[in-house]
């Protein structure tokens, strides 16, 4: 299989076509895993969350710009939502990435979260594979907003980034601190804004919160500032996803990670498979019943199940 | 089966009761589904999404005030995302619906994001069903967030209204603009803020759009505008919302996206049980070499559905 080789050359073309399979569920994209897996668990795997308007791309812009000063190859993977008629606005976004674009060591790859049902999750880690087989040292995954999809995203990650912004209300806080758990470093961005000490100490106070729930471990998330697009922050940033790097491959975390990303994986495919197989088998007359309230869906999934 | 039977009755005891079974998996919820489902199908289910920040819960809070006032009963069931040590930041948060808690015409649940993968759309329809049965007219679905978890959600309901707000940056229409084809009702909050006119314009760039890629769609969806900290927009939001329900009653889609969300569940509770039932039977030590990284997750799956 050609395209596996070239692959792991570091063919670009061959990297890209392999990511487009896997996202539409073309069994060549499969074939390809397959074959590249066993060249695979090498790559950094760094997650950047946050809410909207956090400023998380040219967060990412100045990170990636840091890591290449470090000579990194750097894979990003954006998550994008998915509309016909607003892919122009998002990409417009990436425009501030562009600088990259004409860097070998740099390559940018966008998911969309059509499909869903864990779909997101498996696309993501899927193109992470891929950029890991070509030999990139850091795959940084973005995501937008924050939900139980970015925090299933984030999860999959080796270092988890999560981004505040100063002047959001209660409400931002509240929902970032539901993903405050997977997070290993925290930036508050354009912390040149009115507002910044204030979010600076709920931070702080979360933070604190976070150690007094948990004794026993080891890694002490820092609490970092950025203003992005004056370039500021990034060093730091940089510094501390090399440390947490080195506390992962110290206590033995690197290889634990990657390990249950590849368990969490295989349910992942498992419900996508199986479900489809159920249906395909004997679904359709019990689904129409469903449709038409007929039938309750507990009821269903017995019949379905053979359990009824 | 006396719960289900006082469920039927209004208890709200008994609701909350099947509820919690249903959030775990307990197999008394199942029964619960199966006795009351013949009396579902009645309540019409919106839902409410938007970014952090847009003021959603005064917005749903004000709703409720006004479909109170128009004498329907209504239920709420509210998204919080889990977490261990927030969970009380989130709660705070619904203290501005305290005023609805002594008026047993209203009853407000809140459902965790925790469980994930298809969990929270399954445990929110789930919720539905039972306020539905319960005789509430009404069942607000109210999201954290926007992400595809909220798409998942709102897809569920009847009618969705999106909420924007003045003053968060493009990044944040983008992501709005992801969800927008999933609206029928579009509330720009907080519409006394400086900014409003051109979020308005934003907005109505992104209705037209959306009409001129579909032609043939027979609802047009309304822009309203609100300020929900002083009660103002309500009226004309519940004014919208009765005017979508007799367009779904005249069009048909009312008995349609009802069928729609059984079936979805039904797709739901399957990926969820097979994959249980698959790792169950043989999963164990193939997770254990996957997770070893010595198989990829490709031919894991192979083996698990026996087709390697």
């Amino acid at each position: 299989m050609g395209i596996a080789a070239d692959l792991l050359d570091g063919k670009i073309g061959a990297g890209a076509r392999a990511i487009t399979w896997l996202d539409d569920g073309d069994p060549r994209g499969a074939e390809v895993i397959k074959r590249i897996f066993p060249h695979t668990g090498r790559a950094h795997v760094i997650g950047i969350t946050g809410p909207p308007g956090a400023g998380k791309s040219t967060l990412t812009d100045i990170i990636v710009a840091e890591l290449r000063a470090r000579e990194q190859r750097v894979g990003v993977v954006a998550i994008d939502p998915s509309s016909p008629f607003t892919g122009g606005a998002i990409l417009g976004d990436r425009v501030r990435m562009a600088r990259h674009t004409l860097d070998p060591g740099v390559f940018i790859r966008s998911i969309g979260t059509r499909g869903s049902a864990g779909g997101l999750s498996r696309s993501t880690h899927d193109a992470c594979l891929v950029l890991d087989a070509m030999g990139f040292d850091a795959v940084i995954v973005e995501t937008v907003g924050v939900g139980q999809d970015e925090i299933d995203v984030v999860n999959l990650a080796h270092t988890t980034i999560i981004v505040g912004v100063p002047g959001l209300g209660d409400e931002v806080q509240a929902v970032k601190a539901g993903i405050l758990e997977a997070g290993e470093i925290f930036v508050v961005n354009k912390a040149d804004r009115e507002g910044y000490p204030a979010t600076q100490r709920q931070f702080e106070l979360m933070l604190h919160l976070r150690e007094q729930s948990r004794p026993d471990e080891t890694w002490r998330p820092p609490l970092l500032r950025a203003v992005a697009n004056a370039g500021e922050g990034a060093v730091e940033i940089v510094d501390a996803i090399a440390a947490h790097r080195a506390h992962l491959d110290e206590s033995g975390g690197f290889a634990q990670r990657s390990g249950l990303r590849e368990r969490e994986q295989v349910l992942a495919l498992l419900r996508e498979r199986l479900a489809r197989e159920a249906i395909a088998h004997a679904g359709d007359s019990i689904l129409a019943e469903v449709e038409a309230r007929k039938l309750d869906p507990y009821s269903a999934i017995e019949k379905l199940t053979g359990q009824g």
